[in-house]
């Protein structure tokens, strides 16, 4: 008996629309296109196309898809030992345990593993909590934190908007965001500062005793690709180190190698209290995510229990793939790559992408990890599409998308923007390729300006 | 480069201690034993010593460990397509979907895929909420769904006191337990009479037009293998369809053969409106959960977008793996074989060690899952420990354990009981072989027995 029989690619997106739910989507208003085959930094979709991805998928496949040797090691690792309840000591999750703690800044040694990004951040916050004995835990909008009610309650954007009432303690405050500033600010220093004066404003008025945590993405990724402007992060270090705050960093989409650093923190110099991980840990061969622990945060839970887990925490195949990513990465020298290709390629094109479209109204990032911000007009910075616009609304994103798949690159559009978030191990050569295609593709965007 | 090197079992423990934080636990306090090997229903600790697995580590390797072809078809699913975004229709996940709506009761003909249980129950709920447009949802007292906050807030047991305050709008009522009937009934019938009309005033005095759901473990797992008597479930579903109430029915723990069915409910004929699962989908040995969606709350989320997602849902490794998992199931019988084993060996074997034990005060269960509840007095039924106890006051059930793992028997406690989970896959051989094991334990109990 064949235990994975195949189907043919319309079999499979016949039985995708009979009984799979899709996430974020009205199920009769999509049509799944089918992937069948995906290697390195391109996949191929049921028609037989071709892509070269810009998205990495959900900004996860930071070696690209199916590299032969993580595929070798997951294949390896199976044979040994695919799943063991989290109280024993096993191999790979003591690997992957000590691995990241040396990576991780300062005395981050400790690691709580989870299945993802989401539960990664529902964990960090109770240890914040419990840690601090207090209970509010400031968030910032324009933040993207996961799908269950705890990360759902810290993510400061629509997608929040279906879960709410939610958890209660949790505040929003406004982040730094130059080209949009919400200080009207007129340079990045001037934005550095307001938005530090805002946070610290905020604390004072929900009273500091009373706030647990203060939760940031280092580089806001899915809603906008927004580079802290230098300082702010050692800003909140301070805020945080006055009032006794745990600083939680959510690197679930800027950790391992997509700004190119280990940790998107080592950029600033900075040590958050808890930094979180997920998709780039192992780039979501097999799911995993994780909080990396301070010393005195693991502290506080040396003679108390910490009250939380899941079935799956370390699971010993999901660690394995995350050793052998991480050996990888090494071996490849992948995060030195992911830095080179921002500042030697993606970068400069970009820039000069942006001389040429009156739709580009600002093009920003670091390492694998870029967004090109597209606008009206150049003037008055109106989006080319409104906040959280769909369907007819979001149209002009729609057809730059289109006209970019039409050519063989497969975009990440979010909002107003199209982000260029490949795989950390794309080629230069692969890079220039898409960003031809983009080049192209944005004439639709022009068209719409004013 | 190895990119899967060795330890050996002292390093593993070293490092583990040195960097992983363990779930509900105190670090310090805990000297977590390494596993060196498994299979089947074995396993191997750092000193050498193999032990018979009652646990199913947490009830979740259904299939048993290392189950050779499970492992050969993660392998092989590696090579094809290991991660692939949730917007696209892959072969694995379509698979998966197919096979799990063909199996489930009814109507419930769509998957939306989580990694795990809790992620699971997070999803269901927002469906329910969503679905009736009403925010309130009831849970029971002793039931675990999960640690992510919407989870927890669910959970009616002391693991949820960590994370409150919590999630908003959750009530607690009392679910049937006729041996400590919180009714003061003295019948099974009258227990689930009673219960009924409980849960009946229960939404009265909430409001039937604001409750949107209510969610119950078809049969309660870690709280007690609390199995419904006959009539109960099917007076739950009548209450929800007078009233226009979601039906959540976990089976986290005991669907995909742990109960000798496919989905607990099949054993009493009941078709919920959402089930939730994990574990024994695919033994967890890719992380995987999910909620099974009936026809017409996937019509809900038709024309409008369902607002919830997470990177790794729908993983083609995972999905791969319940395939195959389900294919096994299949062509080996083990559901059959499951139910063989509860009414012909369990059942029959737990009875005869109850008689022999003054310390037993009730054998219950059904297929592999299993619960002998321990009191220090027959008559009074009052359990060997104190409710939630811990340290020196949990000593006699840890004694208990130390006798079974002394004799390489690993078992599962859950306060003042044994739980009796071994893989679905154990042979009536080896399930003598450890209530063997359990029978002289007992005598451990019996010493604290009035
Ligand atoms: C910054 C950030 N945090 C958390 C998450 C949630 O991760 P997951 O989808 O694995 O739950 C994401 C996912 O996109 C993310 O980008
Ligand atoms: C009935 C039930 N629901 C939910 C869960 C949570 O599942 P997970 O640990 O995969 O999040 C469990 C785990 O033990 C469970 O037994």
């Amino acid at each position: 008996m064949e235990l994975l029989p195949r189907l043919d690619a319309a079999e499979v997106r016949r039985l995708d629309r009979a009984h799979v739910m899709h996430s974020w989507s009205a199920q009769d208003l999509i049509d799944p296109p089918g992937v069948v085959a995906a290697r390195g930094s391109r996949f191929t979709d049921h028609t037989g196309r071709e892509y070269l991805d810009f998205s990495s998928q959900l900004v996860n496949v930071n070696l690209g898809h199916q590299h032969p040797d993580l595929v070798a090691a997951i294949a390896e690792a199976a044979g040994r030992m695919t799943t063991m309840a989290p109280s024993f000591a096993v191999e790979t999750r003591s690997q992957a345990a000590a691995m990241i703690a040396d990576r991780a800044p300062g005395d981050l040694d400790a690691v709580f593993f989870t299945n993802g990004g989401a539960d990664a951040n529902e964990h960090a916050i109770r240890m914040a909590r419990l840690h601090t004995g207090r209970h509010k835990v400031l968030a910032a909008y324009r933040s993207y934190h996961g799908g269950t009610a705890g990360a759902m309650a810290l993510t400061g954007e629509p997608r929040r908007w279906g879960s709410e009432p939610s958890l209660p303690g949790i505040v929003h405050h406004w982040g730094p965001y130059p080209y949009r500033s919400p200080f009207h600010s007129d340079s990045p220093e001037q934005e550095c500062e307001r938005a530090l004066a805002h946070l610290r404003e905020v604390v004072e008025v929900e009273g500091p005793q009373h706030v647990a945590a203060i939760v940031l993405e280092t580089v806001v990724g899915t809603n906008g690709v927004l580079v802290p402007p230098d300082g702010y992060l050692a800003g909140v270090r301070t805020l945080c180190d006055e009032h006794g705050i745990v600083m939680i960093a959510d690197e679930v989409m800027a950790g391992f190698g997509r700004v190119g650093e280990w940790f998107a923190v080592d950029r600033w110099g900075i040590t958050p209290d808890l930094i979180t991980f997920a998709k780039g840990v192992n780039s979501g061969y097999v799911p995993l995510g994780g909080v990396v622990v301070n010393a005195a945060i693991r502290e506080t839970f040396g003679r108390r229990p910490y009250p939380g887990g899941l079935t799956y925490q370390g699971h010993p195949l999901a660690c394995a793939s995350a050793v052998a990513s991480m050996r990888i990465f090494e071996r490849d020298g992948v995060v030195e790559h992911a830095r080179a290709l921002g500042e030697d390629v993606i970068g400069p094109g970009l820039r000069e992408i942006a001389q040429r479209h009156p739709s580009v109204g600002e093009v920003r990032g670091l390492g694998v990890m870029w967004a090109v911000e597209l606008v009206r007009d150049r003037e008055t910075r109106q989006p080319l599409v409104p906040f959280n616009a769909s369907g007819d609304a979001a149209a002009p994103m729609s057809e730059v998308a289109a006209a970019c798949k039409a050519a063989g690159l497969w975009p990440m559009i979010a909002g107003n923007r199209v982000h260029v978030v490949p795989p950390c191990t794309t080629t230069a050569d692969e890079v220039r390729e898409g960003l031809a295609i983009l080049d192209e593709a944005l004439a639709v965007a022009d068209a719409r300006t004013a």
